[in-house]
């Protein structure tokens, strides 16, 4: 497919995709840096979009470049621009946030309310040949560090901000469910925070085996019970003692939810990774006589970023073995299709060809 | 009544409660006092006992003297003690834990699995003559505190305790539900934590017009309608702008909690301080979109009783206006049923008459 | 004086100040305010860069115009402001960041190193008749709060930023070294923080009486006398028990500091507010063992000066009784000799006469 | 020499050791264990307390045993003992608080005024055939960790306490000043908490070399100059950027201190984990200007004994390469004077031969 100008794979309407050659974009702040991007990985988030159009109060109400996974080599930078050069290859960071909000300056500006997210309509996403961006949300790689991996970035952040959030230190026990790419990466940041015990749970046999290879020092075969004898052989098979330390759920699943909040030790600390339903049965008994810590974790925020570059690039959350496959650009869709099928790990769409 | 030994309000079972004139206890341990008990408050859980003879897994199997609120003044001390002497007015702290497990090494001793708490089975509470515990539990009111107010510090100590958990900062909106005794105590606390806005919450007309005059800044009338509703109405009318810094229900009731997730800004902290049903629905996605930290409260751990003394003593957190009645020890269960109608706020029993 | 354009307080060279009327600043960035100053105070540093012209590696090497302390009236907004309009009195932030750097973005924009700062060589300060800077940097003044008090919103917020760095908490023992401006606003805000026990050292006994009165719950006057009998009469004399919880210097005098590291109890805190001589002789055997935390204080930083319009608007800060004269515009330099003569506690200039 | 009691390694006076067969401790507390001691490293403050019999008020004023780096194997148990059993190899945690005062309560007994710390006056230390210590400070090794390591747990927990003290989180740059057992210990802990780049400083370019192999991912030799000339040559050599995030002191000497002030970041922290002078030379001045977190750190307190243990038993904190020599009990003046010449790094003295 030939691109004389900004070849973009943009959402029509629910489950209807088509190429465009948009206009090539331009530095307009100083600050401006444009990017040729060359890999842009696919996740849960990009595929509910595809097929349908919206997620919560997030419409797709006119044509929508997707893609938010993205690592490029940058093509032109602003007059201000001191960071980064031409020719450098970096990691995309796909949300940026008004830098003026309570949330902005109080070093949380994944909350800013008016951030501005690649492929969150109404902001097109970078699975295009171009892609602007001002120059503190490019991340340089490190020497050795390849453009593949840089892809990877961004769901390792979604990782480092839930880690980050759950407080994992060293010595830690920590559980985490869902063995899909931001379960496995969890384990990979926990492992790299020091954790010293890493249960990876899930229903499938095959993913288990994965996660015991990748990251994970125990795994544990989800299987129909209830929540609190699920958490019971839990922590008897994987000698967690008077239980976990921290509970992470990348599931979203409520089954899921709730074992884990059985699973904790008094004291302990739940992180919710992962989204499903809005409204799930919660056992607050547990949370109130366990004393336990729970919190949300939305996409990354300060330094997130920068750590995963740094621990990918060190080899301490290794990425490479998460790339199930690459497609060309022209074929992206079937990247969303490998999503939408539970078909490998990470399924990376090349850039458009020059 | 007379008392020749040790006249104790005893629970045999649900519903039945009987004097018994036990012995005397003596100084064991040489870090032991034994307290003559001068006052003593009445809480739901201790209500829930007389009335169930449980709760959750604590049952009540053998006779047992209940009562855990309460202050007094030293008749004996053993050989180690140097912090109070008799004579001492002072509260006392109910539960003893081990000092020997992670918790209470890590400064969490609430949460230590050998706690041996007054008035909850198989320990014996404090609503007898005398009462033996070790000094460190003991804190002597300062000058110019009643023995009256010394029976509030159990309560206010539970308030401190959530008011810490959900660290209220000064300049922080606060929204609490629930206004009997521990509500209000949580609005006069997070008041003095330097809270600029706190928001009592109830369907009690009466009860909020005491929490305007305690120690609320505003009082908000919950009513029968959605809980996003009702969030959306608290926010507009107590002109909480994107919602309130931190919320604490001390309610325990589903509606109150739901509330609450909704009406809470993003990266807002939600405390439970009330329980009822240990399963509830539970807006999972609000807590994960807004990022919120949540959190359960259990009794109290270590500073909060001495920094509820201190509060008391400076005037910081008036607690007399809560004292609504008192009863003598024979009539003790009058106090009881005052709590279980919801009459008052609180009622103190008064000691053994000597 | 005539002022047809925007009259300034210029600083020519060290002890050399002059009137230039300069022109009008106009909104450039659509987030732009222009704002008609109205009050201003002094303070050590603005007299430093009078009297030498210059403070550390700040060199003034071209005419600068004064003054960082201000509120004033908004005349202009740019397109995209919101939060406040023409005609509202509002408190200026004097420092704005680059937004952008790790700092910025990890909620310390004080520490920025691109900060632009007023009257920090080479920025202009605010002394003049006009004044621009952007929105989120203009704090509204809530209702009931006067334009005086606006001007003592900044060094309330170096106040704040101090007490925030110690983390006072409720309850605490606070011990201040100096009453002066800033030392007696940390004792205020350490009050509105919570701490029970407020002490204010001075070796004037006038400015003690007036600590005393304004926010100070004890006042020690210090002697010619080593550091750790200081610190031993301070423990005593105003019943610290163990020693402080924290310690705030705001003299940068040596044998304050020296005391102040005696004075702390075990796992104390002390917090550097004032500066003077780069080098000192410390402690660090008594930080050691007393395992002490120790922080600078610099400028303020993320809801700093929100929290400062806060709590002087609601009283629990009160600042007017700092204001101990007004001097009008064309008399700016008798401000200047108020500070550097030690002349009452705050003199404010007023701005130019329209 | 034949012990047909307890023999023990006893200080008389400055210089002056004897062996003594004093009486075999039994359990007196139920939670009492004894310990046949197996193996006990030696550190500087051993021969301090060998060569000038005191440590600043720590006077040795009788016969007192010395040693309190220990491992063993449990010889008797009392009957409230249930988390280790006679004939459990185990680490001896050496310093026994009171359990009962505000720090011991708070999780900060390192700091409890009453700790009875072993071979600290009048306390006797471990270097005996035969240790009594309560079961919660007995460590049971874990399966394949030798004794020989389990002696190593002591000054691992020093390092562990000191790399929380500053805070250590992944991706931080952290500089450690000294490289003798504690500063090679910090740097492993520090890579154990994920630091990305950990400099080792020395004078010695052997011990250099063995930090770059053991832990460092960079040496830097100091050399005769300034403070300042120093901390930029490091930051320039080391590629540190803007400057350290952690700096940590492990030799107590002035210049170094100095030094690690200059190298940090803004808003970097440091922290003191040797003693030498108890006064030095300090910048305030970018103490203050830079907002640096600074910290003393004293022995070790809750958590840090486990995780020494976890991460010397799971590899991520590696011991062995430390232990450069074994003497026989009844050489243990060798082991002492080792430590005085720097020769090795951590001599071993055995236990009594049964």
């Amino acid at each position: 497919m030939a691109s004389s100008q900004n070849l973009s794979f943009v959402l029509q309407k629910p489950g209807e995709v088509k190429y465009e050659d948009r206009p090539v974009p331009e530095v307009k702040d100083p600050h401006d840096v444009i990017v040729n991007v060359k890999y842009t990985g696919i996740c849960g988030s990009d595929v509910h979009y595809w097929t349908h159009g919206s997620i919560g109060a997030f419409i797709v109400r006119s044509p929508m470049v997707l893609g938010h996974e993205s690592s490029g080599i940058i093509t032109a930078t602003g007059s201000a621009v001191t960071s980064v050069s031409v020719g450098d290859c970096v990691a995309l960071e796909p949300g940026i946030p008004c830098r003026r909000c309570v949330r902005c300056k109080d070093g949380k500006y994944n909350l800013c309310p008016e951030m501005a997210f690649a492929a969150t309509p109404p902001f097109d996403g970078t699975l295009a040949r171009f892609y602007r961006l001002p120059d503190d949300f490019c991340y340089k790689l490190p020497q050795g560090m390849s453009l593949e991996e840089g892809a990877l970035v961004e769901p390792t952040s979604v990782a480092v901000h839930v880690v980050r959030q759950a407080s994992v230190k060293p010595g830690q026990q920590v559980v985490v469910w869902g063995a899909g790419p931001v379960g496995l990466l969890c384990c990979a940041v926990a492992r790299a925070f020091g954790a010293s015990k890493i249960v990876s749970v899930d229903i499938n046999e095959e993913r288990l085996q994965f996660a015991q290879k990748y990251a994970a020092t125990h795994v544990f075969r989800a299987q129909k019970e209830s929540a609190s004898e699920s958490a019971a052989r839990l922590v008897r098979d994987c000698g967690l003692g008077v239980g976990a330390d921290v509970g992470i759920d990348a599931t979203g699943a409520e089954p899921c939810i709730q074992t884990a909040l059985h699973a904790l030790r008094v004291g302990g600390t739940y992180v919710q990774a992962g989204m499903d339903k809005p409204e799930i049965t919660w056992s607050i008994g547990a949370m109130c006589a366990k004393e336990l810590n729970v919190k949300g974790s939305f996409r990354y925020s300060s330094g997130d970023y920068q750590l995963a570059v740094t621990m990918i690039a060190n080899g301490s959350v290794p990425v490479k073995e998460l790339i199930s496959g690459k497609v060309p650009f022209d074929s992206a869709e079937l990247a969303f299709q490998d999503v939408r099928d539970g078909k490998g790990i990470k399924t990376l769409i090349e850039g458009v060809k020059d």
